[in-house]
C-alpha cells in the first residue's frame, strides 16, 4: 500500500476540519496529513474575539477548539508558525518558511487543500498603522486590543465600520466603560440589512449610548505627539479616540492562489465546484474564508467569511480528499448577531440584492413578539420579508428584536433552501406554546402579510 | 344584493378566527355572521391556563385575545352562553339554547362552520367528580383550581397524566408550594416523545422535586369524610392528595356533528378536505380541536388540539366561507413545552409512529449546546433524529434541553414539510454566532450523525 500525502495550507476552521474529517476516513498508513499554519494558534473561533474582548469569555484558550497537540495526537502533522510561500502545482509541492528559524523547505503533495482564510480590510489611510489602531481578526489581535484597553488613559473609542464585527466591538468597548462612536460610510449601520431595518439597529444603538455616524467616509487616523492615535477624521469632522478598532470586514487571502494561477471570482475568492474542488483542478480543494460560495437565492457567487461555512467546507473537503463523497450546495446568506440585548438576523436577499439579481419583489414588515403577548418576557421584534412578484417565492427575511429574535431566521433559511412560497410558509407547523411564541409565530405573521402583498401586486 | 348568513358553532380560536377573516373579506351588507358560544369567554388561550395558575400571567382577562364586545364591534353577532343543541343540515338551520334564560330558538344559515373544540378526557373512575379534582381546559376551570389552591389546607398535589398539560401543571403546582406527584400509565412522562427522550424529562423532573410515577393506571380518586379528594389510587399504591389535576388530554367534541351524520375519523374528529370543508358537504366547514388533520409525514389523519392549528384553520375557513381561496395542507406534528427550565420539543414521527406507518428508519441522538460551548449560558441539549432507511428522508426530531432548545425544532418542522433528507440538512445555512449557536447547530450535528447511520444501515 502506498501512502498518499495530503497537504493543507492554513490551520484554522476549514483546513483543520478537512484534516480531521480525512483522518476519520483514512488511517495514517493510507494517508499522511501535513498542515501548515503561519500563526500561533490553530482551529480557533475568530467569531468569539469580540466576546473575549467584552469579557463574556475568557480567552484566548477558551476560543481554541483544538490545540496543535490535539491535532498531532490524531496523526495530523500540524506545523505551526510555518508559512507557505509558494504553491508549485505542476511540481506537486509547496514551499514553506519556518517563521521562527527562517528555514525554507519544499514539501511534496498528492492532494492539496487551500484554506488560507481572509484578512481584515485595512484601507490605505494615513495613520492606519498607528499604535492604538486595532484589527480583531486573530487571537493576537484580541490580546493586543485588550492590552491597549487596559493601559488607555482616555475613555473614547472609535469603531470604523458598523457591520457585524463593528457593532459587536461597539458593545465590547461599551462594556469596558468607553464612550463609543461607530463610523460607517453606509446610510445605516448593518448594511447587510436593508436601510429601513438598519435604522432600527441605529435607534437601538443610540439608546444604548453608542454614537453612530453614518454616511461618513473615514479620511485618516490622526496621531498625537507620542505617535499614538488621537482621533479619526472624516471629510466633515474629527472624532477623538484613545483607541480605534477596525471593523470593516475581511477579504479573501488568495495571494498564493493567485500566484499559482488558480481561478478567482469577482470578490477575490477562489472558485470551486460543488465538491469544493478548485475549478479545473483535480486534486486541489479550497474552503473557508478564502473561497466564494454559490448564493442559492440569487444564483451568484458571494464571499462570506463565517466559521460555520468554513467548518462545513472542511467536512466536505476532508471526505472528498480521503476518497469519499460529499458536496456543499451553497448558502442562502444567513447571519445572526447581537449588540447588547439587540438581536439582528438576516437571510436571503436584501432589496438591492433582489434588484441586482433581476428579481421583482414585494416586501412586508410586521411587528410581533417573541412569546405570547401576555407571557412575561415577551419581547418585541420586527420581521421584514421579501417575496418574488407573482410566484410568491420567499426571497429573504430580516429580523431585528430582543431575546428570541435572531434564531427565528433559521425557519426562513430552510424555507429559502426549499424554494418555498410565502403562501406555503403560512401553513408551516412551527412550535407553539405561550413561553415560546405567539399563536402565530412572527415569521408566519410576516408570511401572511407577504401573501397579501403578492396578491395586491399581481392584481 | 342578498345577504348570506354564516353561522359559527363555537366562539373560540377556530370559530372566531373564521369569523374575523370572513368579515375582513366581506362587509355586513354581503355577509351576516352569527356565532354561538356556550361558555363565558370567547377567543381565549387555553394554552395559557397553566401559566395563569403558575402565576406567570395574570388571568383570566390577559388570556382573552378578543372579547365578545370587540367581536361585536366588528359586526360579528356573537351570542355568548348560548349552546347549539342540534345541526339541521337538510333544513339549513341550527337549534340553540340560551343557557341563561333557557329559551330555545332556530337560526337559519347559508354557510356553517363547526368549531366545537375538544373536551378533556375524564375517565369514568370512582371519585373523579369529587371536590378538589380539577380539569384545566376552560378559564372557569382555571379560576376554580386557583380557588382550591388558595383554600387548600394540605400541600400535596397529584397530577393525573404526564403529557404537555400534566407537566406544565406540575410546574404550576410546584410554584404554589405543593409536593407534586405526577401519575401516568406510560413508560415515561411525555409519551409524545420516544421513551429514551421521555427518560430525560423524567430525570429532570425528579431533580426539580417532582415525583413521577410511571406505568401506573389510576383506578380511582379516594375521598374523605368531607367528600373531598384525599388520595389517588392506582393498582399498586395510594398517593395522598389535597388537590388533583387532570392532565390526560382532550378528545374532539363532536356529539353534534355525529348526530347530524357528518363523517368522523378514527380519533373521533371531523374529517375535512384541504379547504377545511367537511368531507362530502358543500357549505359546511370545520376546524380547530374538533377536526382530524393530515399528518404530512405518515400520510395518516391525527387529532391534535393546539391553538396554533385552530387559528390557521379559522383563517382558511373564513377565507373560503367568504368566497376566497385558501387551504390547510396538514401538519408535521410539532409541539413545544417546558417544565420549569426544561424545554421539550418534538416534530414528525416517533419510532412507534414510523413503525405504524410501515417505515423503516434509523435514529441518531447527540448532545450539544444552545450556544458556542465557551459562551456564557451555553445550555446542554439532547437532539434525537429519525431518518428513513435508504432514502435518508427526515422523519422526526425530538429535543430536550434548557434555554434555546425548544424552538430549534422549527428547523426540522420546515425540513419535514419540504421532505428534506438528513444529508441535505447538514448543509443548511443556519444562523451562527457564539451567543446563539455552536459553529455546528445542534440540529445539524444530529443530521450528520443521522447521515452516518443511514449509510451504515444501507451498507
Amino acid at each position: 500500500m502506498t501512502t498518499e500525502r495530503l497537504v493543507i495550507v492554513g490551520g484554522d476552521a476549514a483546513g483543520m476540519s478537512a484534516a480531521s474529517q480525512a483522518r476519520r476516513t483514512k488511517g495514517r498508513d493510507e494517508l499522511e496529513i501535513v498542515a501548515f499554519e503561519r500563526g500561533h494558534y490553530s482551529s480557533y473561533s475568530a467569531c468569539g474575539i469580540p466576546y473575549w474582548v467584552a469579557g463574556d469569555v475568557e480567552g484566548p484558550d477558551r476560543l481554541i477548539a483544538r490545540s496543535p497537540a490535539e491535532h498531532r495526537s490524531r496523526d495530523i502533522d500540524l506545523r505551526m508558525r510555518t508559512e507557505v510561500t509558494e504553491l508549485d502545482l505542476a511540481g506537486g509541492r509547496v514551499r514553506s518558511l519556518d517563521l521562527e528559524s527562517g528555514a525554507e523547505s519544499w514539501t511534496g503533495f498528492d492532494k492539496l487543500v487551500i484554506a488560507t482564510g481572509a484578512r481584515p480590510v485595512r484601507p490605505a489611510l494615513p495613520g492606519i498603522d498607528a499604535p492604538g489602531v486595532h484589527g480583531v481578526q486573530t487571537l493576537d489581535d484580541g490580546r493586543a486590543l485588550l492590552d491597549t484597553l487596559s493601559r488607555a488613559t482616555g475613555r473614547r473609542a472609535v469603531v470604523i465600520g458598523a457591520g457585524y464585527i463593528g457593532v459587536e466591538m461597539a458593545e465590547a468597548l461599551l462594556r469596558h466603560g468607553f464612550e463609543v462612536t461607530v463610523v460607517d460610510r453606509s446610510e445605516q449601520p448593518m448594511s447587510t440589512l436593508d436601510p429601513d431595518m438598519g435604522r432600527l439597529v441605529h435607534e437601538a444603538m443610540t439608546r444604548m449610548g453608542i454614537t453612530t455616524v453614518t454616511g461618513a467616509a473615514v479620511t485618516g487616523v490622526l496621531t498625537g505627539d507620542d505617535g499614538r492615535v488621537r482621533a479619526v477624521a472624516t471629510q466633515d469632522a474629527e472624532y477623538p479616540a484613545d483607541v480605534v478598532v477596525l471593523g470593516i470586514g475581511v477579504e479573501p487571502e488568495t495571494a498564493l492562489a493567485r500566484a499559482a494561477g488558480l481561478p478567482l471570482g469577482d470578490h477575490g475568492g477562489l472558485l470551486t465546484d460543488l465538491s469544493m474542488r478548485v475549478r479545473g483542478r483535480d486534486a486541489v480543494w479550497a474552503g473557508g474564508d478564502c473561497v466564494e460560495v454559490l448564493d442559492l437565492v440569487s444564483g451568484r457567487e458571494r464571499h462570506i467569511a463565517l466559521g460555520t461555512h468554513a467548518n462545513k467546507h472542511g467536512q466536505v473537503i476532508g471526505s472528498n480528499a480521503a476518497g469519499g463523497y460529499a458536496t456543499f450546495p451553497g448558502v442562502v446568506g444567513t447571519a445572526v448577531s447581537k449588540v447588547c440585548d439587540l438581536e439582528i438576523a438576516r437571510t436571503g436577499l436584501r432589496e438591492k440584492d433582489a434588484r441586482a439579481a433581476g428579481l421583482r419583489y414585494v416586501t412586508a414588515t410586521v411587528e410581533s413578539t417573541s412569546r405570547a403577548g401576555y407571557f412575561p418576557g415577551a419581547a418585541p421584534m420586527t420581521v421584514k420579508m421579501l417575496a418574488e412578484f407573482r410566484t410568491g417565492r420567499l426571497l429573504g427575511v430580516q429580523i431585528v428584536g430582543r431575546e428570541g429574535a435572531a434564531k427565528r431566521v433559521d425557519v426562513a433559511a430552510v424555507a429559502l433552501t426549499a424554494s418555498m412560497t410565502v403562501e406555503a410558509m403560512t401553513a408551516l407547523d412551527l412550535g407553539y406554546a405561550p413561553p415560546f411564541s405567539p399563536v402565530w409565530d412572527p415569521v408566519l405573521v410576516a408570511a401572511r402579510k407577504a401573501v397579501a402583498a403578492v396578491r395586491r401586486a399581481g392584481a
